[in-house]
């Protein structure tokens, strides 16, 4: 029975972690992004630090590798929303 | 000491459970959502599930709390996103 709790909590993490990746793929391909809230992008950045720090100190593995991944994608997804936010009408 | 980490903790959790409201007020003031992920929605929508489940399990009221409140941020998202969607282009 721990072992299926073990699971939920691993794929739990997984999609998560991994959440704003297929957001990232779609800003890369359309070069869209009028749509996107830069203070969603903003908030889970200063939240997803503040979590790594937090797992660093917790010295729990779990939550300060997933953090600091998701903290990668989220620089990704920044940065593109900022090159793309310049080229779109206005 | 300890107090410090637990505003670290807290503001975190604070930051990235409520990381869709901006989101969410964008997608309900420009009915506008092409330029979104639908998969990121999904994933969000799924792993958070997970997660509440994990901390019912877990017994921790800030895991419990924190992923219901996030759900139910991400059900409104899902519902604007679907009905928005329809109306957009093409």
């Amino acid at each position: 029975m721990e072992a299926l709790w073990l699971a939920v909590g691993s794929v739990a993490a997984a999609l998560t972690t991994l959440g704003f990746v297929p957001q990232v793929i779609k800003m890369w391909r359309t070069k869209s992004v009028g749509d996107l809230s830069a203070l969603t992008f903003a908030q889970f950045f200063a939240g997803v630090t503040l979590w790594t720090f937090y797992g660093f100190h917790l010295g729990d593995p779990v939550v300060l590798v997933s953090n600091f991944v998701m903290l990668g994608n989220l620089l990704v997804a920044i940065v593109l929303f900022a090159r793309y936010r310049r080229r779109g009408p206005g």
